[in-house]
């Protein structure tokens, strides 16, 4: 029996548990027991598949539940109503009814897509997440946030709805792509800068282990980004208030994202240079001291990550991709923030001519 | 300043006031005070807005509120994701964000679609009914359904989600076709059948007066069946149980309204003729008397309503038009039927041998 570790997140009656551990896809039970009807759909995408999808049909079988299962394009540039569509069709053709449990097997698009579907099919329906990249272990797979891009806007179509477990299986990282696994590591520095100095620390010094995926080390920064999300998605499900500095760098990153073209640039990716300028932003306010932005850079850097925004981007093309973005209210763009290192804020009381110069500097 | 009454659906921090009155819409205070932020889309049809836009749009430029407004075409078959995509354009386009509120001024499908795009823009924003049929007085903009039609089933694409109020203007019933009045009668009946016996036999009294539009008799009738639905939402949000019973007539409804195509039977006419079938399937059971059958087909015919379902609906048909039901657990067709006028309750014990017999001959 593997080491598993359990974290919950508490949010009353819609409470769950992240289960994360090394091979924990081979564990039947874990999954069995979070299917409550006699039925399942699996979601996964053509390059997931073939590798993970046989275990999470065996753990299905022992416990005599009847599944499909449905494989989408690999990309974010499929994360659309489209892809939710043929969710619901396959999902209608097949006769699945409220009872019935959709399973997201892959990154985070698989998973965005799986919750938004499960969310609208019938009113809702339950869904398990099993993340297999590091992105979605860390971050997408945990607190509830579905949704689909649109042409204006990333994430511009979702809700919130939580999932009736995470399985987070850290041997499915074996498997990662190099690029794919530093995209991860972007959201994993992004929890040490919002919220635990300490922890950006530890990753300054363990950074290699992570990129060797040495297994100690990851599950140790997965354990500690999960719990940094859960509790802050237990106080602020619906992000009226801090659950917003969790998109730190995400305001930059977005627009990136949107403008380059869905897939061009990993979402990890368009967040690291989002974290730089942040960064920039919150020095050039004299917020953070110098010292930090160049840690964060650095420690980027290390990462295999972009520090720089792309350079043919124009401040107009940022300012209207922001002005549409989720994160603002009544018109103004609302900015998460550093006021040090291991501490954001968000804010709108910032000085429009130094966001000027972020933009046009980065 | 005309007479209102105001009911409230008590579900928690979700709670929202009905207001039931003649003339509403000429308080701007009223919609006013619902609306949080600085922006509104207002979502109407191509028959509605010519009679009351103007008179929303006035209550909202007295409370300073910028609102623009999206007309749909007319009728149950544009209730789609398609349409659902066209409001989510427009307020991209229109940049509207998270404090936006949508305005739905119109039947049940402005409504029901208005509050499905609500739920699923930038995870939800506020909405605000305006019913301006009897059917979505009494019944869609009370609760929180939404949802959008597959060619494979009615509503099969929605969610659970609550509106800010439900502001209905008994004067918008003057402009209703008898055929639309009709239509919403079918609900009425249905309160009375399912849970007041007295106001059944109200019904037989006064359904003329219904008909001929009554003011002091139409308020009474959306009030009761309003209280009647919002006492039923507070105790059962999610329909995990009890909310069922409002879905008499429904499966046998949406197994015609899907296979003969939605728009050439009305919801209500369908609804009527599935309110026969259950009672027909009751008295063949014997838990009603052959006397209430005969009460609910004589009420329902004085209403105007069809009491006879479509002559050339197979019984296949039905059995795969109700399988895919969202009323079923795990493949058993679940049904709502009558023990008592005034008394329904929810089944999967009866003889399918007698739904056969009642299918055969409705």
């Amino acid at each position: 029996m593997p080491l598993t570790h359990t974290l919950k997140v508490e949010l009353g009656d819609r409470s769950y548990p992240i289960y994360i551990g090394d091979g924990l896809l081979g564990e039947a039970d874990l999954l069995g027991r979070h299917v409550d009807g006699q039925t399942a759909l699996i979601i996964s995408n053509t390059t997931v598949a073939p590798l993970y999808l046989a275990s999470v049909q065996k753990s299905l079988d022992a416990h005599n539940i009847r599944h499909d299962n449905l494989l989408l394009d690999d990309g974010e540039q499929y994360k659309t109503i489209a892809s939710v569509g043929i969710i619901i069709d396959r999902l209608l053709q097949q006769k699945h009814d409220r009872q019935t449990t959709l399973i997201a097997l892959g990154g985070g698009v698989v998973g965005d897509i799986t919750g938004f579907a499960a969310s609208i099919y019938q009113r809702g329906v339950n869904y398990i997440q099993i993340p297999t990249t590091l992105l979605s272990q860390v971050d997408s797979s945990v607190g509830g946030k579905t949704g689909v891009n649109h042409v204006l806007g990333k994430n511009m179509i979702g809700t919130f709805y939580q999932p009736q477990c995470v399985l987070a299986d850290t041997s499915t990282l074996d498997t990662l792509s190099d690029r794919e696994l530093s995209a991860g590591l972007a959201e994993v520095i992004k929890y040490g800068l919002i919220r635990d100095a300490k922890f950006f620390q530890w990753l300054e010094q363990n950074i290699q282990k992570l990129k060797d995926r040495d297994k100690e080390a990851l599950s140790e920064a997965i354990q500690i980004s999960c719990n940094c999300k859960a509790e802050i998605v237990s106080i602020d499900e619906r992000e009226a208030g801090i659950r917003a500095i969790l998109n730190l760098g995400h305001s930059f990153g977005h627009a990136i994202e949107t403008t380059m073209g869905y897939g061009n640039w990993l979402h990890g990716e368009a967040v690291a240079a989002g974290l730089v300028m942040a960064a920039d932003l919150s020095e050039r306010h004299r917020w953070i001291d110098q010292s930090v932005k160049q840690q964060t850079i650095a420690l980027l850097e290390k990462s295999s990550l972009p520090v720089k925004a792309p350079t043919d981007m124009t401040f107009d093309q940022y300012v209207n991709a922001m002005a549409i973005d989720k994160k603002n209210v009544d018109g103004t763009i609302k900015l998460v923030l550093l006021k040090n290192l291991g501490e954001a804020f968000v804010t709108t009381d910032y000085d429009p001519k130094l966001l000027e110069q972020t933009i046009n500097n980065s």
